[in-house]
């Protein structure tokens, strides 16, 4: 049973897609799939305006290829590090040559307008805000609105990770105003890794690079294709089309409210499973409701590997220095009973024997 | 019936591990199938010494990863143009502002190695030599182990793309001395698209740019993770690792002869059907066992519809200019007996009707 943060359980009939018959690509079964599947991402971030592109390729790819297409090397970029996810923008932007100026929020856990103005005028020649909605290295939560709102007053592009964020916690591109957001198939589609979704706002579509050092990747050579009978720039990763098209088919026979608040139920209900079980809960109002972080007195790593070993649960380690101290569950899957009880069950069983 | 060039008619056992129960990417389960993964894919390309790299992505995004773990901007490479696919590289090398020297072999159809020498005078400081085996826009085959003595010769990297054409047709790294070998999820592996494989000879290993401008394709970086107990830099496409991991089974449970000589002999049957269909094959010595060319006396965009929709048999146009002239049909595929019967039946009639 797969209780961590991504790759998470599947649903069956998404990841029963995965098996479909083959069709190519230039097909016009495909093609109709592309299309409706274009249709219900845009519906899915509420993006009516904009387009959304999916790529071949993991969350990562979709985070370089973002700043790829928006900023050339030698520009600055202003980055939210809210954790190992958010700080990777700035590791990916020293990459190509970009010039990331680091806003630590992880003590704090919100991000201060007044200290992103402070920062501005330290560096007027930053172009745009990189953050991450959702960090589930430390369950931090961004406020897309107030970081949207700012980008906006300043002209700022705004890049958003939505990875393993959007679906489980609200999300509006329209309301935001976030430029652009990237999804991963494995975080909230209940599907396999391996696809990335890139919503793209109507100020996005106006300020890609026609020049990005990329052909794979090209943003702005793709959106043209895309819009001629939806051609593709390569080969479309189509197994996983198929269950991507499936889950947006149930997700969206729903408003995306009726999502928020199953994740807020199950989130609250993993919340009294490992309390019950004396998991200690690191919590605070500004914390993520797709990832639950928590602290036991013995061992994280070995508590992992018991959960496993006995009870064929699988949660998460800590990341970089948390380790061995922290233990994370994902909330990015719809749970069965049974599955929320052994999970019950196999915490008590270890942490209560664990504190004998 | 797919009898396109890839992705192509995918075997069900191999299909079917696509729906597979999803696993963690870090949970033993995975590691071992991960590592079996490697040590397959070395076996598969005899390519013992050297390391294999698995990415998320199409086959382009190998061509371009290789670029630029290998090149940096400014400097240059001879690639040679067999058709659509070959000259691809030199597109991409442009956008990374790389500076690429066309070498047309498509009138000539093989590789002069007077005329390599010529061009290495001519650009004393090109570093690579890039093309592909098997263009399947011209059906033109390269010879790996000429390119490959002479870059070795010249102490130039060879980048091969092999997409489409190892497994089909002969192919070993260490014979042929190539450097790096591209392949793809959906080209002889009875498979989605949606991977990306990646052959490096001891030699492309010292080579590897360590300051790569890339975080998620960074080849330097995704070796020395994969030493350290298989981490990988970002989370992998499960389940097409299934998959490839079946496909791989099956294919090294006979030596790379038994599959070369199978697919020679289906060439053989296919080349037989089209031809008493009356379709006119563009032959020559040079051409790939992968897929075959035909033309016909009428409109070849008018067939592929008819196929499509009285016979439900894909097969696919030209490329770029050639698109209502020439039909393809791939050779990447087990195809079944009555998809044989079935394909030159459903030939014979179009063809006959035309010719009447």
């Amino acid at each position: 049973m797969l209780f961590s943060c991504g790759p998470s359980k599947c649903d069956k009939a998404v990841l029963k897609k995965q098996s479909n018959l083959m069709v190519h690509h230039r097909s016009a079964a495909f093609l109709e799939l592309y299309e409706s599947l274009i249709v219900q991402l845009k519906q899915l971030c509420d993006d009516h305006e904009g387009e959304v592109l999916v790529l071949n390729g993991s969350g990562s790819s979709g985070m370089e290829a973002a700043l790829l297409n928006f900023l050339s090397s030698g520009e600055e970029l202003l980055v939210i590090d809210s954790g190992r996810f958010g700080s990777r923008f700035a590791l990916m932007a020293k990459r190509m040559d970009m010039i990331p100026h680091l806003y630590d929020v992880k003590q704090q856990g919100v991000v201060d307008t007044a200290m992103l103005e402070q920062m501005l005028s330290a560096y007027p020649a930053i172009k745009a805000i990189a953050f991450t909605y959702s960090d589930t290295s430390t369950g931090l939560l961004m406020d897309p609105k107030r970081i949207g709102a700012f980008a906006r007053k300043h002209q700022l592009l705004s890049i958003m990770d939505g990875i393993g964020g959007v679906i489980m916690n609200p999300f509006s591109m329209k309301e935001s105003q976030i430029d652009v957001c990237i999804m991963a198939s494995q975080k909230g589609f209940w599907m396999s890794p391996g696809l990335c979704m890139i919503a793209l706002s109507p100020t996005a579509l106006t300020r890609l690079n026609p020049q990005a050092p990329t052909y794979v990747f090209h943003f702005y050579e793709m959106l043209q294709k895309q819009k001629q009978n939806a051609l593709l720039q390569y080969t479309p990763a189509v197994s996983l089309y198929f269950a991507l098209h499936q889950a947006l088919c149930i997700l969206n026979s729903r408003p995306i409210t009726y999502w928020n608040q199953f994740y807020q139920r199950q989130y609250e209900r993993l919340y009294t499973i490992i309390t019950e079980a004396n998991g200690c809960i690191k919590q605070a109002p500004s914390l993520s409701r797709s990832v639950l972080l928590f602290t036991t007195s013995k061992s994280a790593s070995r508590l992992q590997q018991r959960l496993e070993q006995e009870f064929q649960i699988r949660i998460e380690l800590g990341l970089d220095d948390q380790e061995d101290r922290i233990l994370r569950i994902g909330n990015m899957a719809r749970y069965s009973e049974e599955e929320l009880n052994a999970l019950a069950h196999a915490l008590k069983c270890c942490l209560q024997e664990e504190n004998n």
